[in-house]
């Protein structure tokens, strides 16, 4: 499969992660080619952190791990949306998704 | 408001842009800190384009436009999750949304 194609205009790409069953966004994070092998051959999510320049597989640690049940790429192949089966929280708070800070309310 | 603290580790923050009423991931754009401010004034949104280092109205010209009904920042505040009202098209292909390129199967 050609994954070159998606990062043409940078080396890390974001990547929506989806609650394939509630349609809930979780969280994002970036991949580079190599987490987007890794998720593919595996069927589970990595991704590449940026703060610690290292590929990490979500839910190594925790046990959060996310099942890929399908992956997209945008119109201008530079953003992936991954629906997942998520395990536990995804949040590294122990919340069930990232996004709980309301703005502007 | 301060927004200065969703700003502090990138100028330009990417921003998912869901369906409210159906919650499809429609598109992923970028936000500066002005195109967030003028978001919230307006109530539709606004955004950075990283290509023609512009802020862009959302169906300012397609009429495709997207009133906004929430909008979140993740646990990191590095990340938007604007849930909104999408008039039309989102994708300027003429699709429903972005995300229609299937990888991996």
């Amino acid at each position: 499969m050609n994954t070159k194609k998606y990062f043409k205009k940078s080396e890390f790409v974001p990547a929506i992660i989806q609650n394939a069953d509630t349609n809930e966004v979780l969280m994002l994070a970036y991949m580079n080619e190599e987490s987007l092998l890794k998720t593919l051959e595996t069927g589970y999510t990595w991704f590449w952190s940026r703060s610690r320049n290292e590929l990490w597989n979500k839910g190594a640690t925790s046990g959060n791990t996310q099942k890929v049940k399908e992956i997209y790429a945008d119109c201008d192949l530079d953003t992936f949306l991954i629906k997942v089966e998520q395990k536990g929280a995804a949040c590294h708070t122990g919340s069930r998704g990232c996004f709980f800070n309301r703005i502007g309310e």
